[in-house]
């Protein structure tokens, strides 16, 4: 595909028709912003909890981030209207609302901004959006240049509808000392004791302006008239804009700039856009936001990858160096912008800042541990400030919480050797004592380890990790084929980490029940092709080959590898029972056949549609766990593959229309391909995920082969084969360490070279803090996967 | 102004673009539907709670009717796209999306029926909405006719976008068997005990067709492409509707016809639309609406008016004749689709049926009296199914509920004469016993009386009618002006009622009690020129001269008059205050200045949009109850002109688009005239509001003077002084009684001439069940107030 075009780092998208919905997003510590190419926009900022200051037409409904997100007409946005005022021309930027064919367009998502350049008629607009450092607020800055050879007199109509805000006090009005259009509203209340908080919250929308507009418009009702956005009555009119208050309509915030622009001259304008409390708090914002006319600063990404790769494949080049631990970073300063994260996605999300800024790691470990019970039971989510409260998924009980406990401690220490953290004192929920972290992880290990039924099999109770059933066992006696694997699992790797701390008898209690658990899947769940999925509280056991619809599931697959529980020839079969029924050419989905009916017998299945989000889907954090069992085993050229289709295209809507614009990992790509084929491949465009945490990791430890140790960095890639060579540099406890790998004739197995340091075992020993390292890394013409 | 026609019992509206928001409504007992005669629609149907079966292309949130509905490109609406196949070209009708210019448009609301006829370039079309007589079920009808003189080949499509029903398996599939679109969810649940529930829902909407569709598109994604609903894709494109069903996108419902139209000759095709559970509820669902391919019935109201009228003013005929008891009749039917009215409500609305259909005022009476505690009090709703809870507004304490308990049994009885019910066995929701309705009344009165502080007055806690603030007396201690009055009237009023019946003990004390309300009204409400609204929890008394905003409100003054009160020189300085600080060309507003922000000094004041719902509105309700207390001193040529302001225009925009489609009140006209003359004047276009069954009443027993006494019936007229006559047919207690009033030199008072009946102090005394009486009530030529 020859629509995009690469640019330091950012990418072009030359086209918004065909990869429409193609998008990217900005944030800071107080906000989120999903930026569509079109202009479309979803921006949600904590207030304390989550909340919108601009809005759709109509009363909305809370929820989480959906993915594929419908873009309508009246959908929020941030749209530039420009209107030739000599022959009454109209066209908008980026694209919609008037979606009319541009001379040319660029859309350029960049790391720390997003920029468009449109060029329509000889006049042309660059756009840029970024964030405050500090405030949930859009910085907007717009330059209009005349590229032709006579003076154009055009008005410049940023147009910001602000929608329906509340029932009571909507309205909007233009502020001549601050320079700009207040959106005001009163969050409703109706219960005494919910008037504290709604008190408190930012009300009000505004829209500052750097130069005062010569006109402004300031309802939707208003601007739109009767005739839709796409020709709107305020600018269709051939008038100026009416500078008429909006009382009790939707608001929207339209400013017009009556410019006359010499031949290759140019101007520019700039605008705050966000939420407030009160005039003086815009106030203020205003002035520590523009400096002399213009913006004063943007956010910047603040943490530094520690992977810097140079391969054969410029591509994935740019997603490892940029993209991708961008997106770890936004997990980890986010939580996905809410105040009680689920626990695992808390400690998974924290998990992939466990390389770009380990104390966050360590934060989110403690924070954690410090809401465990005494018994050692952990809570189904997180609560990160004072005020916060359990919601949603967060009040159905959920039992696999402790496993991802392991996971990111031991991101965290192959990171660091901070070993030291497994002695540090942690509070208790429900007790004044205080306990090392180490008994904390014990009790977390304990307690899964009692939730277990007579067969040894942990209950699932009324939720399991991603997949699409939720009502397998709330009676009690349903069990998880998953969390049998993942216990043991947590198990063996918990020992692996604390054996030589612990005490003996934990390690071979643990020991024996991974055993136990080990036997109890063989007997339980091995299907003769792969490994089922649950048995439910009726006795039904489900994933299995008698099942028309949720056959096989993915996730009992790649555990089964990642806890060593798989034969060999069990791990040849299942390999062939998901390359026969779970790959598909975009990637591997959960599972298959995807259910199309609720089946009330395996748990009443959550019934996304057939091949969208968990429900069958190439769902990607799913697929991830899968490439890390296949690193595990050592089929390193399938899991490349599987890593590759992840980002294979998280901007298409199609198949057909699949680029490569790879700026984020989607959670999903939709997936039920024997099903429903015509819809297969399509992105979520939904960036929140596990996914990109587990990414990060696989790429540093298993494809560059790159993980810590106690003595140092162990160097053991897994190149696909069809690179012949590629160049890292790692960032590691305050080293640097540059490796060049290189495919070689001469050698049959991988061979270190160091003259800086001692590589000893593949392990380059206890690198120094400061120092840089050269080490070489000499790969075999054609590497055979371990079973080979 | 000249673009409406009457028609029988419909008005007309020529232009969609004069008045865009104008609407009718449709009702049966299983749902609602608000249509806008541009095409858009809200419908809403129980399920068992209020849903929707078509909605806006977002996560919805629940909310009751809202006022002043916007409605956006988007919106839920009912489509017809007419497409000449020969040329290209496309319109819409009714109107939108496209909105383009019509030869001709008629948007004719009926009593039983919506139709609309659009005529353009020789195609007429023909457009009739009805309900199914039993189902949640819209019955559609559209003719096309070739009024030109060379065939036409035309495609005519429907388009009814269904819109985003949940993110659970949300699609769209043509069913060959129905000959329907059938558009799939499943509602989403999170918590084990709501599955229950949620499963039995009705979770699927569909679009069957009468004939066999050449095509159809089944989301909107397909449909509207990227350009837009007024040049969608799918038709612009030129191409058949592709077929294509819908996966996890917004379904729609667009069915093609392609006709080949003779000259002069028409077609006809019918749909069914609405909700179901499941395919062979909506295989019966068809076989029991389609007749040999056309509509088989329709919901007709089951009601009759009880007074027919002619006078001088045609549009006040038809509005009382048709419009008004309608409007009565969806109240009382319905109870505004909610399982949990509350009380204030279902009993106002439940009077307006005493009317209509006495029964079920009855009935209104025992149901809510058998939800009322031993200890006299009343809840804040009603449940009106086993399954029902008391939800929003209904969870907040007020403490009004019984004043509205005397109104409703006083017009029961005045139409039915129904002492017996007064000895009628009633529950109580507490207790295994029954008592008579006169102790439950008693207790009514007697628990209200017990809620008031030392100064005598009424306790308000968090909530009071239909006044804008919300928290005077959540400490316990504020208290009502309003209902310090309210009380003294009902007690008034409950002794008038109950004399002959009750026990001296409590007529003695309710009298007692009624005289130190009025003089504690005299005390502390009264401020030299109207009186006060309230006291707060920290003893500022509100609605006062010194009060900046909410200075004076007009419940205060309406019932002083009502509860005999005010002396006759408050009488003459509230009637003057009201003039000259509520009084607006629009009507009489509720409050003034209306609140621009919140005061919490008085109780944190709603905050509607200043000059809408209760803040500071033309809010007819209370219009209705000041028309009363107007009455009831005397000033009839003022109630009259307040009565004639509520139906000004139900469908304007702003006041300069004024015009006569009165087939219905609105709950409010904006007001806040002297802060926002610009907004002033338009209208909520919300018909959920007990102004109509007020309005009812005083048509019937005051501006008509017929009020049912024990004796017969009083006539006591208050005709408007420009009438010189008018002709009143009305029905009471199964008489017919046929009224001509007639101005007259001759007479200086109301003289009433019966040759059917004996007219005994201005009464028709008793009069027979199947009787028709012919009486002629001259009028002196200018009536005078009673004062004068």
């Amino acid at each position: 595909m020859t629509q995009f075009t690469e640019n330091g780092q950012r990418f072009t998208l030359t086209s918004p028709t065909l990869l429409p919905n193609s998008a990217s997003y900005l944030w800071n510590e107080k906000m989120m912003l999903h930026m569509n190419c079109q202009g479309y926009a979803v921006a949600q900022y904590m207030d304390p909890e989550p909340r919108k200051y601009a809005h759709v037409p109509n009363l909305a409904a809370t929820s989480f981030m959906q993915p594929e997100q419908p873009y309508f007409a009246h959908h929020p946005g941030r749209f530039f209207y420009v209107r030739d005022e000599d022959t009454g021309e109209l066209f908008s930027a980026p694209f919609a609302p008037i979606k009319q064919p541009l001379d040319s367009y660029e859309f350029k998502p960049g790391i720390n901004d997003i920029q468009w350049v449109v060029k329509h008629r000889d006049i042309e607009l660059t756009i840029t959006l970024s964030l405050s450092p500090t405030h949930a607020l859009e910085q907007w800055s717009v330059t209009i240049s005349n590229l032709g050879v006579s003076t154009r007199n055009v008005s410049l109509v940023p147009y910001f509808p602000v929608g329906y805000m509340s029932w009571m006090n909507m309205g909007a009005h233009f502020d001549d000392e601050l320079n700009a259009i207040v959106c005001t509203s009163i969050s409703p209340y109706q219960k005494l004791e919910d008037y504290p908080e709604i008190k408190e919250r930012q009300d009000m929308t505004f829209f500052a302006c750097s130069h005062t507009p010569d006109h402004v418009e300031m309802s939707i009702e208003a601007f739109e008239g009767q005739s839709g956005l796409h020709a709107p009555h305020a600018l269709v009119s051939g008038n100026p804009l009416s500078d008429r208050e909006a009382h009790y309509q939707m608001p929207a915030c339209a400013a017009q700039y009556e410019l006359s622009l010499e031949p290759q001259k140019t101007d520019s304008v700039h605008f705050l856009f966000g939420p407030a409390k009160d005039k003086s708090q815009i106030q203020e914002t205003i002035a520590g936001h523009f400096d002399k006319g213009a913006i004063a600063n943007k956010h910047q990404l603040a943490t530094q990858p520690i992977l810097s790769v140079s391969t054969p494949d410029a591509n994935l080049d740019h997603v490892i160096n940029h993209w991708l631990p961008r997106q770890v970073a936004y997990h980890g300063e986010t939580n996905r912008l809410t105040t009680d994260p689920q626990t695992r996605n808390y400690l998974q999300d924290g998990m992939g800042m466990a390389y770009l800024a380990p104390d966050v790691a360590k934060q989110v470990i403690v924070t954690s541990l410090s809401q465990q019970k005494r018994c050692g039971e952990m809570p189904d989510g997180i609560l990160l400030t004072p005020e916060a409260t359990l919601k949603y998924i967060n009040q159905i009980p959920h039992t696999d919480h402790s496993v991802w406990l392991v996971l990111i401690l031991e991101s965290y220490l192959n990171e660091t050797n901070d070993w030291a953290l497994l002695e540090e004192a942690i509070p208790w929920a429900d007790s004044e004592e205080r306990s090392t972290l180490l008994e904390h992880m014990n009790l977390a290990m304990q307690s899964m380890v009692e939730a277990r039924d007579e067969r040894g099999l942990p209950y699932i109770l009324q939720g399991d990790w991603c997949d699409p059933m939720n009502m397998v066992g709330p009676k009690g006696k349903g069990v998880s084929g998953w969390l049998t694997q993942a216990l043991c699992f947590a198990l063996r790797r918990w020992n692996q980490i604390s054996k030589p701390l612990n005490q003996a008898k934990w390690t071979a209690q643990f020991d024996q029940i991974a055993t136990e658990l080990e036997q109890a899947c063989q007997k339980h769940f091995w299907t003769g092709g792969w490994f089922a999925r649950g048995i439910t509280d009726d006795d039904v056991t489900f994933g299995v080959p008698e099942d028309k619809e949720g056959r096989i599931f993915l996730n009992t697959q790649s555990w089964a590898l990642l806890a060593d529980i798989a034969s060999p020839s069990q791990q040849t079969q299942l390999l062939s029972s998901v390359d026969e029924q779970l790959l598909t050419p975009y990637g591997v989905m959960l599972c298959a056949p995807a259910f199309t009916a609720m089946r009330e017998d395996v748990g009443r299945v959550t019934q996304k549609w057939p091949g969208s989000g968990e429900n069958g889907s190439v769902y990607n954090h799913a697929a991830a766990f899968y490439a890390a069992g296949l690193y595990h085993i050592g089929e390193s050229e399938r899991a490349y593959h599987i890593l590759k289709s992840m980002l294979a295209d998280p901007q298409c809507e199609t198949f057909e229309r699949r680029g490569q614009l790879p700026t984020y990992i989607p959670n999903y790509y939709r997936g039920a391909y024997h099903q429903f084929p015509d819809t297969a491949g399509r992105s979520s465009h939904l960036f929140n995920t596990g996914t990109s945490a587990w990414y990060y990791r696989l790429v540093i430890e298993e494809l560059f082969g790159l993980k810590g140790t106690q003595q140092g960095l162990k160097i053991a890639p897994n190149l696909p084969v069809e690179w012949d060579k590629a160049a890292v540099s790692r960032h590691f406890r305050g080293a640097i360490v540059n490796l060049s790998y290189q495919r070689h004739d001469d050698v049959q197995e991988i061979t270190i070279l160091c003259e800086d340091g001692d590589v000893v075992d593949g392990e380059l020993r206890s690198p120094e803090q400061g120092k840089t390292y050269s080490v070489t890394v000499l790969l075999p013409i054609e590497t055979h996967t371990h079973d080979e």
